[in-house]
């Protein structure tokens, strides 16, 4: 078994931030494979993320840190963070103790579907 | 079995572009449930996404739009399109018919592991 590398504050550092210092960070379920929900990061946020092993996000709304989960109860255990190509969005698989999203949904993408080839083939 | 409502250009105008005039695209294999790219699309690139039934992003480097597999032959054939509940993030479900990443990997998250928890799950 080999263990990862820290990934240190000089790695996060090397990350493509955007103008804003942000990265976004598309959360998936361990699970059920279904994507919760997009959020976004800054170098803080994916520092805590590491350390805790839940997710900490940057709220561009209120313009905070956001520990996900602190006042819902509904927290993200961190499963693996994977980075793309060309370093500027976080993959995050995580385990979460309810749903993600503050309309009480499993994910954020239960709201509207606007495409589906699924039926038209379903009907075949 | 029901029909979805046409996707109109007004919805698509309707939708929380960002100050660039974009929208973040989370592509997803339909079949394996993995997580292949994020890329971006403006109002234009989703009317044709909708109209030819293939992804179509806006290439913020080479700005222009950016019909996915054109060169490279690796289409994406749209399964659905999800709207997440702040109308900011689209979650696009595909049959691929390659590999989603430049680098001739499945996924452009397969290039780096920055953290995992589960090889220590799997040795318990």
């Amino acid at each position: 078994m080999t263990k990862l590398p820290k990934f240190t504050e000089q790695d996060i550092a090397g990350l493509k931030f955007n103008d804003s210092g942000l990265i976004p960070a598309i959360i998936q379920s361990f699970e059920t494979k279904r994507v919760l929900m997009m959020a976004w990061m800054n170098a803080e946020s994916i520092a805590l993320t590491l350390k805790r092993g839940e997710t900490v996000f940057w709220s561009r709304s209120r313009r905070e840190l956001w520990h996900k989960g602190e006042t819902s109860g509904n927290a993200q255990v961190v499963r693996s963070i994977e980075l793309d190509c060309d370093a500027d969005t976080l993959l995050i698989s995580v385990t979460e103790q309810g749903p993600a999203c503050h309309t009480g949904t499993e994910s954020c993408f239960d709201t509207k579907t606007i495409y589906s080839n699924l039926e038209q083939e379903a009907s075949q």
